[in-house]
């Protein structure tokens, strides 16, 4: 008996991990959230799938529940797979479902997936890191009320200099945008909106931070805040198994 | 003829993406750091295969031999895999190498792999956010001289109160640390050091700001700073195809 937690990816089946792709293969139990829906064309037919419906704007089973469905199955089966969209523990409470698997005693392996915060700028072109104009980058979840962020972390985000990636930002973009020049960052900061990167009719909307928060975005949509953006090479478009929900 | 900047991720042949495994098998040419070279077992019997050898050090091909190289067998071939161990647009230079390809004419597509930055903690059991701890992450390199970084950056860093990862740091851990304690950042902040997380011989080290210098470090290891380490859980060691090489 073990629980995998495994990270799906950024929504195409071909990326995530090879082991995570065999895993799915002979689970007994899958638990997923919406994001990672794509990946179950990869799940063996005899599995049990649980959708616990994590999206934007909060759990459809709460995380006490899903803690509880996770302890549950671990104990009676062999191999259960929490599968979760990008990586599990990046703004993904795959810390919380992990420490409560081992002190319940069950077996936890993790599986890390390619996170949005980099397969989304990587599909896109726009690389995160690059010599002479970014030497960091800063990962930061939208979901927080920037009200509710202290003024000294929008500060220290303005200073580093690096590059800046909001997950699930879509709904408070805006907000964000007006701290972080109200912070000392230009209103010019080149600013792209990468949504659903590695699905068919994913798109890239380029502006800036004095402009990002009048224009309409929907989930999932990843935001890469930086002089990187200005660095974006046309890259081909993946013939993957995307192609299949065409 | 499409050049294929593919990221190896952390080691583990299975850590590689599904895509990634697939180009690997059909691949014309391989062109590959030493860092990847693991991941060789993956490729088909046929393949050109070119060593590029870019460690921690410094390249044994020199850039500009190594773009040289991609444009001319993207030019000549159907399917040319240029493989980064980690993810290409982190600190590999492969925003560079993209560039270069595009102006040259050769179509590039960019296949994401699993950053060290991500998957070493992932795989040691240490979550990058944690409701209540840490609300973001910050990835940085130590490949940098920290007295060339100018002094507001280590303020900012400080600053931050998220989880900061320093890649490509065994030689430099301890000049980063001393920076980041002068900037204000508690001696007693955690610090882990995750040598080859996914490979056999794998460790962790757990420390902190005060003490992690005065310990030897080899690369490549992955350096994670913040209160997230004492929230590390342990998990199972992935049964995985790196067992073959133990």
């Amino acid at each position: 008996m073990t629980v995998h937690l495994v990270g799906a990816g950024p929504g195409d089946p071909d990326l995530i991990t090879v082991r995570g792709a065999r895993l799915l293969e002979r689970a007994d139990v899958v638990v997923y959230d919406r994001l990672a829906a794509p990946l179950l064309c990869l799940v063996g037919r005899e599995a049990e799938l649980i959708d616990v419906g994590k999206e934007a704007g909060g759990p459809a089973a709460s995380q006490d529940e899903i803690n509880a469905i996770l302890v549950d199955r671990g104990r009676r089966h062999d191999c259960v797979v929490r599968l979760k969209g990008g990586d599990p523990f990046v703004f993904a409470r795959g810390g919380e479902e992990t420490a409560v698997l081992a002190k319940s005693g069950v077996p936890v392996e993790v599986v890390p997936g390619i996170s949005s915060a980099l397969g989304a700028p990587a599909l896109s072109g726009i690389p995160l890191t690059l010599r002479g104009v970014s030497q960091s980058f800063t990962v930061v979840s939208g979901h927080e009320d920037p009200g509710q962020v202290p003024a000294e972390r929008w500060n220290a985000l303005a200073a580093l200099g690096g590059t800046l990636v909001v997950l699930m930002g879509a709904g408070r973009i805006g907000a964000v945008a007006r701290r972080l020049v109200g912070a000392g960052l230009p209103a010019t900061t080149p600013v792209a909106a990468l949504r659903q990167a590695s699905l068919p009719g994913g798109e890239v909307i380029e502006s800036c931070l004095g402009e990002i928060g009048s224009l309409p975005h929907s989930p999932p949509t990843t935001f890469v805040i930086g002089e990187v953006v200005r660095h974006r090479v046309a890259v081909e478009e993946p013939v993957t198994a995307a192609a299949l929900f065409a």
